[in-house]
Parts: structure tokens; C-alpha cells; sequence
């Protein structure tokens, strides 16, 4: 893991390596080289997605998906994603050195770009992949230098001839990510279960007001931008307590114009990000944050603008492959806890074209997209070993 | 008017004018210009107020003293400051044409950088010549570009012989202003009788909570510093409606950390900015800013940090002076009404030298540091005739 690590890393013990950039190109060519080291069959697709297929006995079968993605946020932390790919990396290298066969082939999978930090949207390359999004569409993102993704996937090489899609059936995909929060953690727990990934809305609120001198103007007369937004961030606070026991609602940003201490605030835009495992919660938060942000705009007389950006839809892992991790968690004596995702994952495009599972690492202090990202050795072993028991139960060893 | 306007005039018919530029330096030739054509004695000081003199038929008779500014604010009007300075102009043309003398001497004055945009603080110019500031402080304030205030002054031939600090006693100060407020002209209203202005605090309250996942951290194990900072902008809000008749409270910038919509914030700055014509209000009110953030604070169990930047004292102007000012307006059949300045001026620094007042002429929709910032042309000329009258008034016109 150290290998792979260093390239991108930081002084600090992070890393950075952003999608399609020189280090991401480095880290694949590295990859590459591991997979052929393993007699694999490596594909590169359109999208730049890099697949390496070791066959099974039964070459009817379809074959058992695993893998993550080994791009990072900018100063980002050397677990997220990495841990998923190296994990699984390691079963492979394992079953090859005690030369085990599976009935089913085995397919080891880096994402192109799923942190979405260079090039929005993340999760391109499964998305892209699952049908999700159009090839075309998002071969024309550019990063703010106004690169172009397409381009920049020519010039590290990476632009393969495979269509990005599935080529047959898959018997089931399984992904190893660090969890990014604290619920492990604060539950004394080390493998994460999780039964799926909750749905999404991202959107914001701009209001509309009126710049006047804060000291020169009353205060019936004003129309101050920063008093509605402050007012929504304060419903979106409260929103999940109301909307059901997994909701979370944050606002991330806030921006206020023209930003001066002495001038009451012409605009006021404030970001909101919505969770929840039901898709009819998320529908009505959006309802609540809309007529809240109307009734503070209507009190401080002024315009205001909702918008809704991304709406995702929850997941839910089919029963017999959360059971398939559950037992082999079980199986290996880990202390473990059935949860669901509150971040988006690969896995969730992956889960329309076949069946997923996810495990979770436990992230200490539920720190991620930092340099002080950290997952114990030991928890590291316990989720790779887990991951690596629900494959083989999955792909079937062959004892001939 | 027409003429110094188009100094540093901007496409929009604004004003882009800061202090101690070339377009500064270009408008004060002008200025000094208008001055010697009139036959004034002119006098530059070492912090680059400039002043005009006209004798008064007794030499022994403290000055009337009457300006404003003729910096702008970056894209700013070209009526704030300038009306001030502009309309003194025209008085003492008039006298000059007219041949009328009065008892004491009248001084026009041009006090450097009013407005603090290219150099902080603000009220630079009147703030040295009254004492409040110390001039060697003053002289090494630099711009963002890392320019000397002293350097500037010297660049732009401004930097005076003459002490920056009254030569003598003057009878009074009078300043015309617009109001930069929507008062005026909601009240109908064409001159306003300034009776002092008011006090003010500022400063800023910062939360720093722990920046954790959007969609992966449960609501209760949160540290979400936007929260405490969006009730704080709410109970600001409300601050003016428990202390005082015209006490005004505003929240002019937020900041939020690390501003993404995905992430929750771990660090949230509030500015206040408070003003009272009674201190003793706007020190209560400093206290409940201060309450109200621990409240907020405790709340969320993060950190938080208050510090108040500037303080500033209420100035309530001689009632002689008012009256002379309230006169004039009655005299000319204006309607007016007497107000306080919610804005600080040159005059509040003025005040601790010599009896002062003020009058402001309309503000177009209370609209000010904008291009769209006007005054109707009837309205100068009420504004200004009442200047007239006020300072003839005190000047005594000498009819021999």
C-alpha cells in the first residue's frame, strides 16, 4: 500500500491526486503493471474505467465484480477509495499465490474519476458505465482550466477502445470503501454492513434584497438578504428532526454580496444537502425548504429563487448479498454493525446493472477527504478479510 | 459640477475615485485650481487636507470652516463627498461675483480619504487634523498593493508643509452630505437638519466547529459551525427591536469553511455592525452580541471567538448650530426635518475641534456608494442653499 501511496502523496502523510492528472496517470500505470504481474486480462474502456479479469472454471459464469477508485480529492487522505482497490487487489494477489481457482471469474475495477473534485460530476466512470450518464456528455466536462476530460483522458493514455459498458451479466459487485463518518467508531464497532445507500438532494436558495447603508438605514426599511438565508439555515437544521430518524440536512455554503461589513446584504445564497434511505422523505424536505425559504422571504419582503441540482434516488442492496457480507463478518469473529451509506459510492450506479454489496472500514474520528484520514492496520485487515471471504463465498471455490 | 465629475468618471456615470490616485491627484489640481481663480490663500497640510481661505473684514474673527471630500468609494456616486465640497465651491463664487463680504473668514477644506476603500481607516484626513489620530501612524498605512500612504502623498505632490492640526480657533464647521439613507425621502422630506451622529461598534464573532462528511455524519455527533452563526445573524436582527428607539443592527458579511456543499462547515464568521445614538446602548447591545454567540456556541459545544474591532463615540451636535442650519431650511420655505446621521462623517472628528453641524440632501432611494446613487438637481440646490444661509449666517455678511 506504501507503493502506491507515495504517488501523489503529500509531505503530510495525504494525498493528492486529482482525476486524469499526471499522478493519476502514474497510479494506473502502476496498476496496470500489478494486473499483468497477476497474468490478468486488463481492459481499458472510453471512459477510462480499467477492468482486470482472472478466469474462472466455469467460463459460463458471471463474473464477481470488486474494486473501487484510486482517484483522490485535492489534499485528500490515502484511504478513501485506495483502500477498496489495494483490498481487493490483495485477494487477487492471494488466490494467485495459494493458486485457488473460482468457479467464477473475478473482476478487479478502478473508476475513473469518482471524487468528482477536478471534473463534476464524481462517480463518472460508473456512472458512465451503468447507462447512468452519456460518454459523449461527459467527455466534454472541463476542469476550471477549461480542460477538456476527453482530453486530458488522450493524453494520459487512458482513453481506451472497451465501450464503457457492461460487455455480459455480472454475478454481483462488492466494494470496500472507509465509511467517512463516525458511526463505526462511536459504536465500538469494526466491519460495517451496509445495507444501502441513502438518496440525495442538492440545491440552493438565492435571495434577493436591496444594498443600503447599514448605518443610514432603519430597520423597517431595509431588505436584507443575509436575515432569510440565516433564517433557512436554521430550518435546515431542525428539518431532520421532523422528517424521519435518518434524515441529515446540512448547508454547506453561504454567500452573502456584497460581503462588506458596513452594507446590508443585497444577496444571500445558501447551499442544502439532504439525506435520507426514502426517496418520498427527500421529495418532501425539498417541499419544507421551499415553503420555509418563501415564508422568511415573504417576512423580510424581498425575492428569493430555489433551485434543486442533483436529486439522487436511494438504494437498497438486495437481502442475499448484504447476507453474504453479514456471514462472513460473522465467519472471521469481527465485531460488526449492518448501516447504510450516507455518501454516494460507485456502487450506486454499479447497483442498476447488477447486485451490490459495500463494507465499510472504520474511518477514526469519521474523518475523510483530509490528510488526518486515518483507518487502523488492523481494521484495514478486518475489512479487506471480509470483503475477501464475501468473494469467494460469492465466486465459489473450486477445490479441484 | 459636470467638469470634476468626469474625473475618474466611469462609463456608468459613476465615480471611481480613490483616495490619493491619479484620478485623486487630478481632481485636486482642479480643485486648487477653482481655489486660486477665486483669489483664496491655500494651504496644503502634511496628511494632504487642503484648504482655501477668504478673508473676513475682521481679521481677528475665528474662520467658518465648510467641505466635505472629493474621494470616491471604488465604482461608487459622483454626489457622495463631492455634493459637499462642490456646493461650498458655489457659495464662495457667488460671494466673489456678488462682491459680498462677510465679518469672519471662510475656509473651504478637502479632507483626504473620507471613504477607507484604498486605505483603511477611514475619516483619515479630518481624523489627524482633529488629534484622534496620530499622523506618523497614519503615514505608514498601506493599500493592498503595499503602497505607503506617506509614499502616495508624496507621488501625487500632496504631501503639505503646513501642520496638520488647527491654526487657530474656529467659529464652526458646517457639511453638507447626502444622506446615504432612505429617511428624506420616505418622509418627503427635502433637507435634513443633522443633529449629530451616531455611535458604532464592529466586529466579528467566529465559530469553529470540526468540517465532518454532509451525508455520512448522524445529526447528533455534528459540530456544524453555520449554525450557530445563522442564529446569531436572527438574534442580531432582533437586537434593535429590545435597546433603543434607533438603535440598527446589521450582519454584513458571513464566511463559511470550508464553503462546499458536501461538507459541514467547521469554521463560520459573523461581522456586526451596531449603531446607537446613545453609547451606553451600543455597549448593552456589544454585551448581548456576546451572550447570544456563547448561547449559540454551547448549543452546538463548539468554539467561539468574539472581538470587537472598532468603537466609536455618538457626537450630538451644539444646539446653536443645529438651529442655525434649521434657519436656513425655513427661511428658504424647504421642508425639512431634523435626523440623526447614521453614517459617520468628517464632521464627527470635526466636532471635537469646533462646534459642528450637518445637512443632508436627499438620497434617490436611499441608494449610496453606487453609481446609481443621485440626488435631483432641485434638491442640490435646496441642500445647498441652505449651506449658503447657514454659513453667511455665522460668517455674518458685512453689508458696509
Amino acid at each position: 500500500m506504501n507503493k502506491q501511496a507515495s504517488i501523489g502523496g503529500t509531505a503530510n502523510g495525504g494525498l493528492h491526486r486529482l482525476a486524469l492528472s499526471d499522478a493519476d496517470k502514474e497510479v494506473r500505470d502502476w496498476f496496470v503493471d500489478q494486473l499483468n504481474a497477476l497474468g490478468m486480462n486488463v481492459r481499458i474502456d472510453e471512459i477510462g474505467n480499467i477492468f482486470g479479469r482472472r478466469a474462472g472454471t466455469d467460463p459460463t459464469a458471471p463474473p464477481v465484480l470488486v474494486g473501487s477508485h484510486l482517484d483522490s480529492q485535492p489534499n485528500g487522505g490515502i484511504y478513501d477509495g485506495q483502500l477498496g482497490v489495494i483490498g481487493a487487489l490483495e485477494i487477487l494477489r492471494t488466490l494467485e499465490d495459494k493458486g485457488i481457482e473460482t468457479s467464477r471469474p473475478i473482476e478487479i475495477v478502478n473508476w475513473t474519476n469518482e471524487e468528482g473534485a477536478r471534473f463534476q460530476p464524481g462517480l463518472q466512470g460508473s456512472g458512465v458505465w451503468s447507462g447512468e450518464f452519456n460518454l459523449e456528455i461527459e467527455y466534454e466536462r472541463t476542469d476550471r482550466n477549461g480542460a477538456r476530460l476527453v482530453d486530458e483522458l488522450e493524453r494520459i493514455g487512458y482513453r481506451g477502445d472497451v465501450p464503457a459498458e457492461p460487455a455480459e451479466d455480472y454475478e454481483a459487485y462488492f466494494e470496500l470503501h472507509i465509511e467517512q463518518g463516525p458511526y463505526l467508531e462511536a459504536n465500538d464497532k469494526h466491519v460495517g454492513v451496509v445495507t444501502g445507500i441513502v438518496g440525495l438532494s442538492w440545491g440552493e436558495v438565492t435571495f434577493d434584497g436591496h444594498a443600503d447603508h447599514a448605518g443610514a438605514t432603519p430597520m423597517h426599511l431595509r431588505s436584507d438578504a443575509a436575515v432569510p438565508a440565516a433564517e433557512l439555515v436554521t430550518n435546515i437544521r431542525r428539518l431532520p428532526s421532523r422528517l424521519g430518524e435518518r434524515t441529515v440536512g446540512t448547508v454547506g455554503s453561504i454567500d452573502v454580496r456584497p460581503d462588506s461589513i458596513n452594507i446590508i446584504p443585497e444577496t444571500a445564497s445558501v447551499t442544502w444537502d439532504v439525506r435520507d434511505p426514502s426517496d418520498e422523505v427527500i421529495a418532501r424536505a425539498v417541499e419544507q425548504i421551499s415553503a420555509d425559504a418563501s415564508a422568511a422571504a415573504t417576512r423580510e419582503g424581498i425575492e428569493y429563487d430555489v433551485s434543486e441540482t442533483v436529486r439522487t434516488s436511494s438504494v437498497k442492496f438486495e437481502d442475499r448479498r448484504i447476507d453474504s457480507v453479514q456471514a462472513a463478518a460473522d465467519e472471521l469473529g469481527y465485531d460488526s454493525t449492518k448501516l447504510l451509506s450516507g455518501g454516494a459510492h460507485d456502487a450506486s450506479h454499479v447497483a442498476d446493472v447488477c447486485e451490490a454489496a459495500m463494507i465499510f472500514a472504520v474511518s477514526e474520528d469519521g474523518k475523510s477527504h483530509t490528510p488526518a484520514e486515518r483507518t487502523s492496520w488492523d481494521d484495514c485487515q478486518r475489512a479487506v478479510n471480509t470483503l475477501a471471504n464475501a468473494v469467494l463465498d460469492t465466486a465459489g471455490v473450486d477445490l479441484r
